[in-house]
């Protein structure tokens, strides 16, 4: 009888011989594998801290108590009162924003305890579609790091861009029939919800059918705006800033994640809400984090031990980054410590400095000391096929990157940078065309900026001017460029542009800079022209002499890279770039650079 | 492309058209259907209670908020301060017990707000199998209260005993995929499970492979047996009957369900669990309950009452009757009051004393003033025929009851009823026969026990005797004889047992006194000869009686027939009559009436 029930024996759950031994462990018939005594042990079911025994077999957790002695387990470790906390789940995050593959950014956070992330690919969906996200999908099975998937919801944003790929409904069901899928990912396009839009209402019924859940994004949302984009059914948010904000949220029954990512940053004005009152409501997440944040604060890791700083009743603060994740997610034997669960836990010989000794997954010990130790757990090595080459970008010369205008003078609309922010303005400002083109000039720090589609469709090269970059020189491209990531380049001149462009074609993608037809500095980013499988600190160390190398051009930018891929971003105000042309977000349409 | 949603609109979540209108309506695009003002709302979210409107579009909330004017429903109600709170999820319950049927069962509870019930269909499942349990789900469809399923996990419950059928991994497997069943039923075998048993662990694994609740029942497990029992990965209990025993599994990551029935009450003993720091982790059930306390005391609304009563914050006990067991059992939009959630709601002019005035379910009022009021919910007619005419017995003589014995003096084992309890002892008496037949015996207080089988099977017919019934004279049957639901009846001579199964077989099952060659009162449970189709305060009389009935003839046990119908539970200490014969619980075999 039992033969009947092998297909369903889940990759996402035990299977029947981990479940026995567990249980044959903590009956006493069979030695567990490792015992960990003297455990100071945070139980984030009662909010409690102390010293206890947890037994493990394999994988699972057997038990947890007092009574369990040395001679029941292969092996045993005294902790002589170091803390056990349950490992750490990420509850909204873009694994592209670390520049990092899957495996490298598995190295980079689960010695510091994070064993889950749950992920939006939100920007390998726009290059590579479901392809994409299944070799996301591939590219991080079997790592140390639960790597769950939330499929993207708004692919491509708009239609005033060309993205490699779009995901409709057929594709969003497709991908929530995955195991590893749990959900519909942030549904950001709010207006078209409280518009009563049906396409984007069906994807939370899509979710909804497959008992999955509909995550949020309703920022600055409340009053009525957030009772509309509520009552299509959506339950999570996570851009809430103000504690007024957060407050209403969860009384109108939002699951409230709070974020603190390397730009947006709200864990400070949301803290008050981590209260034993609200406890179950509240979950924590990174959202975006850059790499330089991760190794100098850690991933979501930084949410817990910021809160534990200020205060937060610790067992509580770790809730916020397990349990209530789990529950949220619906994630089976995960989030806390006890028997029947898995055993991903950290171990920390101080709290409040939040010092993690060593790391366990499933069962493993798979860090120790501030690093990722030998494992069964191996980096996959999926065929990549998907994500390679994807910058195929039109033949180019200069000549293609001219601006022609009438010689004399001009009114033109230029967009500007805000410092430190995604938003960028509009300006209007007189330029004068001569030799029929309109240049980029360093005495009025106006910078040329291009976007050259590199999905190998259509082609498209559209031209715009920013003000306010500070460049004297050269040009910097990124084929990250939110989010339909093709190719934009800043820069001073049209030959550096189209070095620029070329230079990432042949690195088949990443961020360059280069000057007087020179490459300067560059960071390959070959995957999908997003990520790379370089370790953190190579990464690092690489963005770091990018933004020297912007620097020497004259720019006095902070993070130049980022800036520069979110100037293409047509839904957050105010002007953009896309490779179709100017877009001006408040009126949702593309416009002429000269205005006269 | 919206054509291919159309496979994914669920029966048990909303469809396009009603999330549109509720966006619809919180936008002010369209007139919502109702809304209620100055609701003193019970925000089981944030446990508040405040002053605030809402606004109704068909089935769904489509808004909270102090901004929506009349203008802007159809209706408009002005609760001047009323209490408006979810309607009540009842976690944990045997239908069966109430011996109603559902349609009639939701007539009992809905107009106390009780919504929603999450029943193991246990009974039904013993007498017809999967069969039954689908009836059951036919004959619930569409109530006014929503009856999910847990998948029975224990049927039959042993070897010995002959049941109506069996449900085996492919029975549950095929359940588990029906939309209305939310997981397997607690899953009572418990030594089976710390033994390590394969077929029973591999029935935790089915309900995770569906996503669903493998839930559990524990008594009296503590320490290592508790964690053995958790070690399989069941994750809720509702058995707990000390503080001591709650707050143990609490800790240990369980879903504690405070069970307060008809027989084993819990809540007193549990209450000071109920405070914010555990408050995610209770729900509230009923297990079993009789008619006259269903009619007196209520459904699971008499938890939230008492709680209430005894102190405890009124939203946090109507969030653990409400959210706390839709979020455990994985509900979509049901538990609270919110945008986009289900308008399932009641109010109460006093929270002190519960005084409900109205019940809405799906936004429609469905009682006022205790009582059911006609709406478009209709009662189920289902094809009832797997469930009729259950009562099928052996062609049965007098000549079946003797209890034949060489004439002489005998030792004989004999079964004690404990008042008050399940439980029943076990005990020596000396007996004479004569006439080679040991005999019933009224000055002895010694009965005689039959169990016929009566599912059409093998037709055995068992004896045995029971001392302390208290009967002088006469009979009485019962086709309700947990779990294998053969008929039961106690008697003092073959005549009067002979005519009571007679009267049970005409009667297609139920309860029934006879005395002299006459029947003096009955009850008919012609469905599966567990439930009727009769009102509650008809069964009530009926009831009422029968006991009336059963004492005239001597018997002075409170609820004899519930007594009765627990005789042959072969599963609960020290020894019970089933078909097959006499068990000993506690050696689980079959033993001899006769010692000597």
């Amino acid at each position: 009888m039992l033969r009947s029930l092998n297909p369903h024996q889940l990759k996402g759950s035990v299977n029947l011989k981990a479940q026995k031994l567990a249980v044959d462990v903590a009956s006493g018939r069979q030695k567990g594998s490792l015992l960990l005594k003297h455990a100071n042990l945070i139980n984030v079911f009662s909010q409690e801290i102390s010293l206890n025994h947890v037994l493990l077999a394999g994988p699972l957790i057997a038990a947890v108590g007092e009574d369990y002695h040395a001679a029941e387990a292969e092996e045993v470790i005294d902790l002589e009162g170091q803390y056990l906390a349950p490992g750490l789940i990420d509850g909204h995050m873009h694994l592209e924003s670390s520049l990092l593959s899957p495996a490298a950014y598995a190295a980079a956070v689960v010695p510091r305890g994070v064993v889950a992330v749950v992920c939006d690919p939100h920007e390998i969906g726009n290059v590579a579609g479901v392809a994409g996200i299944k070799w996301l999908l591939a590219a991080s099975e079997g790592l140390a790091l639960d790597v769950w998937v939330t499929v993207s919801s708004c692919v491509p944003a708009t239609a005033l861009e060309t993205s490699g790929a779009s995901l409709g409904l057929s594709e969003i069901d497709e991908l929530l029939g995955l195991e590893r899928v749990l959900g519909v990912a942030e549904i950001m396009d709010f207006p078209s919800v409280i518009a009563g839009d049906e396409e984007t209402l069906a994807k939370v019924l899509l979710a909804e059918h497959y008992r999955k859940t509909p995550e949020g994004h309703a920022p600055s949302l409340t009053g009525k705006a957030l009772q509309s984009y509520l009552a299509a059914g959506i339950i999570s948010d996570h851009e809430a800033t103000t504690l007024a904000e957060g407050l209403e949220k969860l009384r109108a029954g939002v699951f409230v994640m709070i974020r603190e990512g390397s730009v947006t940053r709200n864990l400070a004005a949301l803290m008050p809400l981590i209260c034993p009152e609200y406890a179950a409501s509240i979950g924590f997440v990174t959202d975006d984090r850059l790499p330089h944040d991760l190794m100098d604060e850690g991933g979501v890791d930084f949410l817990v031990k910021t809160a534990i700083q200020a205060g937060i009743d610790p067992a509580l603060a770790f809730r916020c980054g397990s349990l209530n994740l789990a529950k949220h997610f619906k994630l089976i034997r995960r989030g806390g410590i006890a028997a029947g669960y898995f055993a991903d836990m950290m171990v920390l010989s101080d709290l409040k400095n939040f010092k993690v000794e060593s790391v366990f997954k499933h069962g493993q010990k798979v860090a120790e000391a501030g690093k990722l130790i030998e494992t069964s757990f191996v980096k996959p090595q999926p065929d990549a096929t998907v994500v390679s080459r994807s910058v195929k970008l039109p033949a180019l010369s200069a000549q293609d990157f001219r601006f022609s205008a009438s010689d004399g003078d001009h009114l033109i609309q230029v967009i500007i940078p805000v410092t430190g922010q995604v938003l960028t303005e509009r300006q209007e400002f007189k330029v004068r065309a001569q030799g029929s083109e309109i240049k980029a000039n360093a005495s009025a720090n106006l910078a040329k900026l291009v976007c050259v589609e590199r999905h190998g469709k259509k082609g498209h090269v559209a031209k715009a001017f920013v003000k306010g970059f500070g460049l004297k020189a050269g040009a910097l491209a990124s084929s990250v460029a939110h989010d339909h990531h093709n190719i934009l380049a800043i820069g001073m001149n049209d030959d550096d542009l189209l070095l620029a462009c070329q230079e990432l074609a042949r690195l088949d993608g990443g961020w360059v800079v280069v000057s007087e037809g020179k490459v300067l500095a560059s960071l390959p980013l070959p995957i999908a022209g997003l990520i790379t499988d370089r370790n953190i600190a190579e990464v690092r160390l690489d963005v770091d002499r990018l933004e020297a190398a912007a620097q020497s051009l004259g720019t006095d930018i902070d993070a130049p890279f980022m800036t520069l891929s979110f100037l293409g971003l047509e839904v957050i105000p105010e002007l953009r770039l896309t490779d179709l042309g100017l877009v001006d977000v408040f009126g949702n349409r593309l416009v002429d650079v000269l205005i006269s």
